[in-house]
């Protein structure tokens, strides 16, 4: 299990995704090791070699430092390994390390490790959200309160209808998350040029057994220059992330201080302030979106890294692996983050009654306007709204008051509107529409989710 | 049919994708009219409705550039577009025009209409760039071209090799996009804040006949601030401009005067510098880049544009409309130069054999190194190939000279290796390895795509 | 002056920056007449060619669409151009027509041209919002508002420190705008590959003189591929951005109807909502926020394509033109907006006093606790505000009641502190710190700039 | 002097640019101790306080690790590293810790420190780079090569022409950062909202002279929130990268084997290949490449990071310190590996020679038609070049052959040109215009600059 760590590794680190130099390490010599024994199976390597090479891959044994400056000799750490790890061997099995193989094929290869293995945990830490999501979203089906549009009060929604908003969104970032997991990530064996000649006419047999012995896709044909895999695993961290980040987004708008309609979860004192003990500061969504504005340069340097020269690029290969291994990290971390966050998350009903009450009515003006439209006419029935919300929002009064008053109350008698009928046009929680049937839907579209 | 204009529309706006403001208001008058017959097949509006506002949709009847002055007070132009339009209707037809909806639901179910007319385009230019990209691979299957790594030649290559994997990255950027366009591209309405309170419990009801008259598909709820559908329109562009532009730059590099294994096929002139009539510039593959290249930042917006507030984002809402059109207008234009570029590409296999030549061998060393491992051990036959190579390299001379001089044709000799061995090894048509194996699965491939 | 137009341009494009294709037009041939009056000058073309060519060179008479189309056959729409104002001239003129120069000459002075004059808008712009937030400073220098940290209330601040802090913002980006204007928009002027060849040895003074005739800098050398040039223009586009997007998001957030301590000034019913009468939406910042959002993305392509090629780049550098032109609109528009936006501004002191109130006094905690500390002891007397804190965070009182109840009261004033002192140091007036002295500070600074 | 380590370090974080953890927590450390020792000289912290912290302020005796874990607990490590930092010290000293100063205080102010420390590396780097590059100039002024545009071979151009051109794209970009170093990294203290009330009146006094102890300049105010200093530090990197990356690119493009006019210099094996003995890979540009093409996302990053709320943002702030930090390394890693890429450049004059001469006069064209002209009209002249050009190119023939046939041969002589004057004007070394001026007046540029 990976322990986060670094100064900052609290904060864009959190979680089980591990990026870290003995994460790529691991996955090079996997790859060696994988490639071993698949060379073994095509009898192209001594009986045992695979078991010997596998043995030695330990990346505990090998200096990550070393290897770093070493890699400054040919622009990359594996032709470093490859000789460290053969020193290590009898003959026989060394004779088989790196057969065939670029030090392309071990980066990419070791790259699609690591995104299989983060996207495993990214995957459970969307899950794990989605699930708190749809707790929300259930006991708070009902739960009125004002929707906001363009960071204004508009009109009312529910709080199970925000829930449900972020379950969608979650759920289908998952999804794309998984299809790029199950059907995407792929092994890289080409050799220098992608012709795997040193292999004769055994190169596509082993492709197909090193995939095999890692678990990943055997693709049509090498994909040294062709990156889409790459910034297709890229758009499945960005998506997920914007997923993230507005969730992250509403919970810091919902938990300011004037608003106050949700707050984080704290256990361990998290969120306190020692200088001002009243704050109780959003550190999940902080550190939600400390993570996720990250995203979008990220991906943009993974795309424009995708204009790879013929065989091998000079420049926007490398370029990759930093900004790569970075998506699968900070989503990784925003994910972890968020499912935290989501399951300590505590609405408050009480206080999202009080908002909506302290808006004096306007958000319902749209639906009092539309009691009075079938007999006073559009225009009119606006113009009478217009001018009563005018009035109560310079008098500090509600708009019920203000429609109480003449001459608008005397032209709602004569539309022969009564006053039951005003104040249930003025009932939030009879102007939902279909916030209840979007929140069961989400949740439907959840569990036949999770039914698979 | 679209005709790209402006200055510089002939480089950024080539082929079909539209996104001129012609084409924007036409999908925001396709979404009220089809709104108007959705109520009115919900019962909401009256008989005719549908088909009144239908008509009067057209978007050459309205000025852009006054909805756009009127934007200026809402900021955007549905508000202003709205009033235009019910302005020229009767009373009753009016009556249905925007029921329901909000601005966002027009602009956003506009872009999901003007992203599914370009991806249809795109695709369409990406399966002709694939067709042609097919028709290099199987052409040029045995077309023998140094491969080239980090801008060095390396070992010998195919042509079709080097088209198989434009080939297949043309085909599963396009499979990437249809899976958006089928699945991903849906209706927006969700009135002002996702509840389609005013249309009371026919909400649902009206958004899936919406989805219906549109040919778009229906959320599970309203997504005006989920925006995962943006940034997955966003990135498959961004996968498809990654391929085209490792297309295109593979060209300029094949093009180069130096290099010259490839030729843009003209046609009209296209090229052609009146100061210097040697040059033929490679204008489609230059075109390509000066479009692929915009696409990174964009996508970045979009993603980062995905954190949005509440019920509607006060500004990164807005803040998508001009990427989002950009996205696909770029990636339309590269497309649609990419497809006449493969289509008219002239390979030269003399040019090729002539550059493999002047390697004088250097390539083949390793499979002449791997003739002699066997008799003098891997470590032996490096040394000696290093050696008549670096030899060979100063003086001018081929490596077969090389190696004919002692004092390694002596020791090449002790080892039992004949003449003809040597030649073979330095034959490149027989250093292929899996070459033509991988042409034909990516043809292979590309076949079963088509075949659906 | 410019009218923005189109059907977004209220929104994207407002203010007086022009980057139509007819101002592209018209730059270019600005720069073409002034080339020949330069060659003139030079002796290098005909007595009269300049004045020729130059009341030849009006945008209004030629066709952007069409000449769009030619930039087909060469990749831009110069070769077209200069065809079609030679066709216009006299032998002797047309013979001056683009004498010497490349393409990428013509459109990189053009764009310094749009940028030259973009420049000057936007600094007037900017100018004019930091006037405004001066204003506002000066206004309000002690008027006193919660502070927010972290979206959470957090202690005592003004507003005319949040002014002043926007005022310093709008300044210093001025200042690195104007510098950017003033010393980097040269002329470009190199020939095919930045030797002038064809002129001889006069290509240095022609350079000289087109620089003098356009009142572009005269750079030490052709910068056809150094494109440091570019990107400091769009840097400092992005530092204003910054800025302005900063203020726009204050203001969204200010204005929050449960906030409201600021409003938008309306004018013309600007932010009004027809469905909903009691919304007043921030429209200024919104379309300040639509526009600056989008500046990142073009940024990361400007500075992308600066890695160009040789003597011209294959595509870097046509993927320049449309972020290029994007960047001075965008940050045109944002600052236009954002002058309208801040002079209109509308602060509720009274609303930030029932704010601040609102919060009970948890805010000056801190304060009461740096009271406390010298006579009980630092960690004491943070311990005791902790407790006080909660108790009246749980049952609603105020601190103030809180710490007048046991057993805080009989500790405080065991330490000597009396009432009144505890009520000093509860007010929010008199905790504020430096915060005068920085009002006064920025305000002093912004005279000195404005004196020059 | 830093150590780049981790297994990428070797390419990513080349030369002595330190944004370690380590490196990271020092600055911290640092700030706090000049925060004491300003106290003290302001009489607001016991005698001896300043140094009994400065004492205590040593990275290597905290752990990062332990702090990151802590920060989860608050969204950054300051929190709990004034704990540790004050548990070391005696209650006078540890009373001075942090005193009057927020988180953010200290990472702004610590950012800036690593700013300072990374912007004289980079300069440093960029000097050595431009003196380089200024000896390639002075000593290839007429060294002969072909010039290329659009990847084609276009005119001639001198090698010192290219080298003259890095040279000012490496002074202006060195100029740009310098600039920012002198003037724009300042010291960050504010308290927790920006007034400084802990400090009573004192707050202006001790930032003077927290500036003061640190080196840093003092703001006009707080800029907790304003945030154009952060992204004029990533748009000075970002802008070094782009000249770094054009001149890498250059290199690989000259080092191709088809071109082979340039090579960098090995030593220590550096950029062969084991498997490939003839290759000599251009890691040095490689590896520019590989950092610089990291760097428009992550100046994307910052850009958008601007917008930030109130007096303190949630998440956007966050959001910056790997970014900055990335662009320090990154930038940092370029300029050193630039400058021994640079330093040890090996030019070929006999191969760009020979690369001329293999164009058979076709980039001398031009040339002959400016010949030609006088006598037969330009049409005429264009036309009798482009008739030769194209047999020649047919044929194999050189252009001077081409003219030498008939029909041309003969409309030569009737126009009174001699064979000496056609030699003449084919002669490359006589096409070069003001190519020799340019690089004198880049030399004289940054001789200037040097001398300050």
């Amino acid at each position: 299990m990976h322990t986060p760590d670094g100064l900052f590794g609290g904060v864009f680190g959190r979680g089980a995704v591990d990026t870290s130099d003995r994460a790529w390490l691991q996955a090079m010599l996997d790859t060696e090791a994988a490639l071993a024994r698949a060379l073994e199976r095509a009898g192209l390597a001594d009986p045992g070699a695979g078991e010997a090479v596998t043995a030695a891959a330990r990346a505990g044994d090998f200096d990550p430092a070393e290897l770093g400056r070493q890699a400054a000799l040919t622009g990359n750490p594996v032709p470093a390994l490859v000789r460290e790890l053969s020193r290590r061997l009898p003959a026989g099995p060394a004779a088989a390390v790196h057969r065939g193989a670029t030090s392309q094929d071990i980066i990419d290869t070791a790259a699609m490790l690591l995104a299989r293995r983060a996207f495993a945990v990214i995957s459970a830490d969307l899950a794990a959200s989605a699930a708190a999501a749809a707790d929300l979203a259930a006991a708070h089906r009902d739960t009125v309160m004002i929707g906001r549009t363009l960071l204004q009060q508009a009109v009312p929604v529910t709080f199970g209808l925000v829930a449900a908003g972020w379950l969608t969104g979650l759920d289908e970032a998952r999804a794309a998350l998984d299809r790029v997991a199950a059907g995407r990530l792929a092994v890289q064996f080409g050799g220098a040029a992608g012709t795997l000649a040193p292999l004769g006419s055994a190169g596509p047999e082993v492709a197909a057994l090193l995939a095999a012995e890692l678990g990943l896709a055997a693709p049509v044909l090498p994909w040294h220059t062709q990156r889409l895999r790459v910034t297709e695993i890229g758009a499945a961290c960005a998506g997920a992330a914007g997923v993230l980040g507005k969730i992250a987004r509403d919970v810091t708008l919902l938990a300011q201080s004037e608003v106050a309609e949700v707050q984080e979860g704290g256990g361990a004192g998290r969120g306190g302030s020692s200088a001002m003990p009243h704050k109780r500061n959003p550190v999940g969504s902080i550190a939600v979106l400390g993570c996720t504005k990250q995203v979008p340069g990220l991906l943009a340097t993974l795309v424009a890294a995708a204009e790879q020269e013929h065989q091998r690029a000079a420049g926007a290969w490398h370029a990759e692996w930093e900004p790569l291994a970075g998506l699968l990290r900070l989503t990784g971390s925003a994910a972890s983050w968020a499912a935290d966050l989501l399951g300590g998350l505590e609405p408050d009903p009480a206080r999202m009654r009080h908002n909506l009450a302290a808006a004096r009515g306007f958000p319902l003006a749209e639906n009092v306007a539309a009691l009075l439209a079938p007999a006073m006419g559009r225009i009119a029935a606006h113009d009478l709204l217009a001018a009563a919300s005018a009035r109560a929002a310079a008098s500090g009064a509600t708009l019920r008051e203000a429609l109480a008053e003449p001459p608008e109350a005397d032209r709602i008698a004569a539309a022969g509107i009564t006053a039951g009928q005003l104040d249930a046009a003025l009932d939030p929680a009879r102007y939902l529409g279909a916030a209840g049937e979007f929140v069961s839907a989400a949740l439907a579209a959840h569990a036949s989710l999770i039914a698979g």
